[in-house]
């Protein structure tokens, strides 16, 4: 295998078409993000909670790590308004686990989400090599200043449709998210019980409709996952889990603990933390939410209800109120530093595909 | 690639690690057994829901038809006595559907599903070359039994506790059973919702933890998958959903219809034909029983109080009442005769091999 010879590597000028998945809320730091850059890659920032002004010191402090390409990740999403009786059926149904963590007052939310239209305005201030992005589909307007920057731009796709929208809309490359992936759902046309789509199903259905380079995502965490990924028709692959133990990665002590003990029946899809489907390892706060999902309002009217509860839980160090997003491939994850699981990934590759050549 | 390199293929005296997914009910017809044992496969028949002199009959038609090894595959169950209440609410909720299909009266069901003991004793009488089944695991005894017999001994795993389960009981292979696959799902260890693993996940994780060859099966349906199933450490694939429309398959017209114009969007998991978790395309049938799922027995108590309605419904030409399963791949299903589309999965396979090498 020439790995030069791929139109991801060659497009993106990196050695290998391999991708950090973003992971936002701080798993995937700067650090991390340098490293697989660094190793090879396309390591992936996952910008979505952040402030214009931490935004571009994030990416600020990437730049500062390494002169290798690397990739920005907003969630395009609308501004939405709270409904008042929603927001105080959750703050009853938090208020149990507010005492339990020593919290005495439901915050007061000014402000439910950062403008994705003023961290775009960053990226495009700080010509971000890479924009990927999630949740729906920029507007036309944007992409083309994005494209008169000279940044590539690569959006996220659950099925078929998904892609096809995308590519219209001009995206270089898309990546699919398997049914196997941890933390949010892409998912922006279709249903959500209706874009549950394996890799296996989805990578060759949807490279089969598109031209542009498709990166396939969704419980690969080896060269074994790889390798398979590029047989099916992909031209790269991005990996979240397997970075989320690494050294660099910015996730808590317990989230790391949880990943590495989990096994593929460790997960589950829930709305509990976000609003939004969400793949993630069922701990106390996620089973006991499952029966109140009616009560449950949409990203990122939830996310900003519980912000308070995971904090908290994250500095006291217990794990059975925290989002601990996971794919279904964490028997596999490792606790190393983040180079050595980029090399040991590109290494098991060159090891498959020289197997199936026997 | 060698094909003959290969374990599951020596073993098997097979030319290629391609089975033919076991279809109950018809669809896998002795002929589509043939086709595919005859292409250098391994056919397998799904004789679920067969009675003794039935299956009986199935096994020498398939023998009259190849001299090449095939396979029965049975469900593996306990006998269960239905609750009268919960068979009355059914009839209930099933009045509606039987007026409109002309079914004058609720059936009397003497049996509410064959015996595997009965049906085990057919496939032991008749030194079936080679056993799979799912639900389940055999008793140590009949283990023993068709060994002695010079059988083949293949379990279904949905989970990697499910695979060390079915080699501890002494399985000479494993069908690892993706949650794209189509029909029913083989869990009987895990529950349902922990046990929907994706393939690309499954795999590596199960051919860590077991040493008999594992058979990847969910979503594959051309040479894109069996290559990726051969990356991931699988050392073949099953293939259902890419048979059912094939011109010998048993399946109804509107059944193939639905398929060949299914997209990876048009399939959920359903208890409402069966009562066991199967992956089929969504029509009404299925879509107005999703409110009732609490009302539905298990298998195979709502199988057999279902049965009428599908019969007629297949008589009369109407997709809305039948189970049309069907895995996350359909959009590559094609209506061809079997032995074409076995080849173009080997010739694509070996395509594949040979663009990785590059």
């Amino acid at each position: 295998m020439s790995w030069n010879q791929n139109r991801v590597t060659k497009q993106l000028g990196i050695d290998y078409p391999i991708f950090l998945g973003p992971m936002a809320g701080g798993t995937s730091t700067p650090e991390l993000v340098a490293a697989v850059s660094n190793a090879g890659g396309l390591g992936s920032y996952g910008g979505g909670y952040l402030s214009p002004e931490q935004l571009r010191k994030a990416i600020r402090d990437i730049r500062a790590l390494t002169d290798k390409p690397f990739a920005v990740n907003l969630f395009v999403m609308e501004e939405v308004v709270p409904d008042e009786d929603q927001v105080a059926a959750v703050n009853d149904l938090m208020q149990k686990y507010r005492n339990e963590l020593g919290i005495h007052t439901a915050p007061v939310i000014e402000k439910y989400a950062e403008s994705y239209e003023e961290q775009l305005a960053v990226v495009l201030e700080e010509k971000v090599p890479v924009f990927s992005f999630t949740f729906g589909i920029p507007t036309s307007e944007q992409i083309d200043r994005l494209k008169a920057n000279g940044t590539i731009i690569i959006g996220t796709a659950t099925t078929v449709r998904e892609g096809v929208e995308l590519e219209q809309a001009g995206v270089d490359m898309i990546v699919a998210q398997g049914s196997e992936a941890g933390a949010h759902r892409g998912t922006f046309l279709s249903a959500h019980s209706a874009s549950m789509i394996g890799t296996v199903a989805l990578i060759p259905a949807l490279t089969d409709y598109v031209n542009v380079p498709v990166i396939a995502a969704g419980g690969i965490m080896d060269g074994r996952g790889v390798a398979a990924a590029l047989a099916l028709g992909a031209e790269g692959a991005a990996m979240g889990t397997a970075f989320l133990t690494s050294r660099e990665s910015g996730a808590s002590t317990k989230h790391k603990e949880a990943v590495l003990n989990a096994t593929e029946e460790s997960t589950t899809l829930t709305r509990a933390f976000s609003g939004k489907y969400a793949r993630g390892i069922r701990n106390r706060f996620l089973n006991e939410m499952e029966p109140h999902d009616m009560v449950i309002p949409e990203y990122p009217i939830q996310n900003a209800l519980t912000r308070d509860i995971r904090k908290a839980a994250a500095e006291q160090y217990r794990p059975g109120y925290l989002s601990l997003w996971a794919g279904q491939g964490s028997r596999l994850a490792q606790s190393k530093p983040a180079r050595e699981i980029f090399e040991d990934v590109v290494k098991g590759t060159e090891e498959v595909l020289q197997r199936l050549q026997k």
